[in-house]
């Protein structure tokens, strides 16, 4: 059976039934013509949209449907995780090509619905369409945050230093493992199944988040969906700071480390140019120590990586055959298609 | 110059150019990890959102690219008006094929944001990503009401009546005679330019909406995105009610009527299941007269088309060579696919 075979409110239904039982912010919910909810008392909005496409974000062959649906939530609550923002309700918006099992419907909706659950948050509306090419799965969310708590990208200074929570370029790693199982370009070669797992399902770092905008920690925060140096570019970008990463503080995921080694990658560019990880970058500094310890106690995987510099450049340290050197970050500048 | 010549940023910086200054309420707008927005004082929120795919619900040979942006957004804007919301902000999300040349994306960005200027919304976010398939424009919209008159589809009883703001059936003529003309199947016959232009350029209903709501002059209400068919349909489901329509009383519009009758169709039920009006349907009630007369003020064109029964089959009257009959209401169940 696939989704052409069901009528609009079938497939509804079938939302719903995955669905936890609506808050009671929620005033009206899914089956009128707009979602109606109270707004939370004394704090701001916190809004994001972001598109999963068939053939440019994921490949079905790649991605069991479950991850398809838990990614396309993942990548907004990162975005709030960046912002310092508590999730609160998402819409969401299928375009579903015709033979598109309904099976793998349920799947893909189990995928959002068990995120959502954990992190309290409520699908309260959405859209559902048919898709004449790929699958697209648009989702907004929003959340809320206190006023003084916002974490912007734009407010590190000179002398700042930069952080990222977890370790990084274990998705990249974990999404070239994949390929080469479909492809045999990986030849014998076994994938790791952290990697895989982890390109599969991000985990947006709410609580790292909500943990620096708590406690004030953080002057500037980003998250890492194109990859670490892409973050601090944009930090840098928005501040209108330089940014030099030390290479050797990196926190590349070992597994990952080794993969990279092996297919004769550099593992530390590899990592800091490959996308879909899903930490935080986040810019604190001398005078907010005693803060971050706070968070640490409670998001205790942050490492230091760099400094903010009052020369413009985004560069990269490194020790290269015993001597230090400096380069330009990798990766940049690339065209919209 | 296509958009694949272009950076994400540089498509942005477009999108901005068409954009007003932004708001007071928007703290932080685009370019950031998410947009931040003060919440309206004593209102509610309402958020809806609705997706065009090319193929499915426009064709880019019928429409050109500004009304196809215009349409996007009118879509979210009708769900608000079915609430009696007024527009706020939306977030825009668009999938864009490679081959869409740079020209085409400003005038769709033109069409968005011409239509927002006169609803004073403002696009507070959004997301780009390219397209292997059709174009796709997904757009969320959030209004704000207050608590006591919002309105939804669940409040009419027996012996309420049904209203209709405009006249319906001209999109659906305007999307024939466009066909028409492609195909050469409308022959020699003249399409009507305004049938045309309210096919591409559909006007939401937010003035009618916010003045039913301010005068609590209704008490159910939806947005005839799929005609006055299904929309009396859905109010009845949501109420517990039928509904009895006199389909001598339907305001068609006179061009669509002469259309349809020239091209064999029964211009009544043409119009009833014709879709894209985006007018409202409303019920209210005797005792709200003072205060529909109100609305009448500002919204002269209501028209009385039925009264909600007890009995719960939503039938259409008609006059049919003198003798009065009474019919299933057209139109009904239907595959989602």
């Amino acid at each position: 059976m696939t989704v052409s075979d069901l009528t609009e409110a079938e497939l509804v239904a079938r939302i719903h039934s995955h669905l936890q039982s609506p808050p009671g912010w929620l005033l009206v919910g899914i089956g009128d013509d707009a979602a109606v909810v109270e707004p939370e008392r004394n704090k701001l909005e916190v809004l994001t949209v972001d598109a999963l496409v068939e053939g440019v974000h994921f490949d079905r062959r790649l991605m069991p449907p479950d991850a398809i649906g838990h990614r396309a939530l993942a990548v907004n609550l990162s975005d709030l995780a960046a912002m310092g923002a508590s999730p609160r309700l998402a819409l969401v918006s299928l375009a579903l090509p015709e033979d598109m099992t309904s099976g793998d419907f349920d799947r893909m909706t189990s995928g959002i619905a068990g995120l959502a659950r954990r992190h309290r948050l409520h699908v309260v509306g959405g859209n559902l369409t048919r898709s004449p090419g790929p699958l697209v799965i648009d989702v907004t969310v929003a959340g809320s945050a206190k006023r003084r708590q916002v974490l912007t990208r734009g407010g590190a200074r000179p002398g700042d230093e930069i952080y990222v929570t977890g370790t990084v370029g274990g998705a990249a790693a974990g999404l070239q493992m994949l390929r080469g199982s479909t492809t045999g370009a990986g030849g014998k070669r076994e994938g790791d199944p952290a990697c895989i797992h982890r390109y599969r399902y991000p985990v947006p770092r709410i609580g790292a988040g909500v943990q620096l905008a708590r406690n004030r920690a953080a002057v500037a925060c980003m998250d890492l969906s194109d990859g670490l140096a892409d973050g601090v570019r944009q930090i840098a970008a928005a501040s209108g700071v330089g940014i030099a990463i030390d290479g050797d503080l990196v926190p590349v995921d070992p597994a990952a480390r080794r993969w990279f080694e092996s297919t004769g990658l550099d593992p530390l560019v590899t990592a800091l140019t490959g996308g879909d990880d899903y930490e935080l970058v986040f810019a604190s500094r001398a005078a907010l120590g005693a803060r971050l310890r706070a968070v640490r106690q409670r998001s205790p995987a942050l490492t230091r990586v760099g400094v903010c510099t009052r020369e413009p450049d985004v560069v990269l340290h490194r020790v290269v055959n015993g001597a230090r050197t400096e380069e330009a970050m990798p990766g940049g500048y690339t065209h919209f298609g």
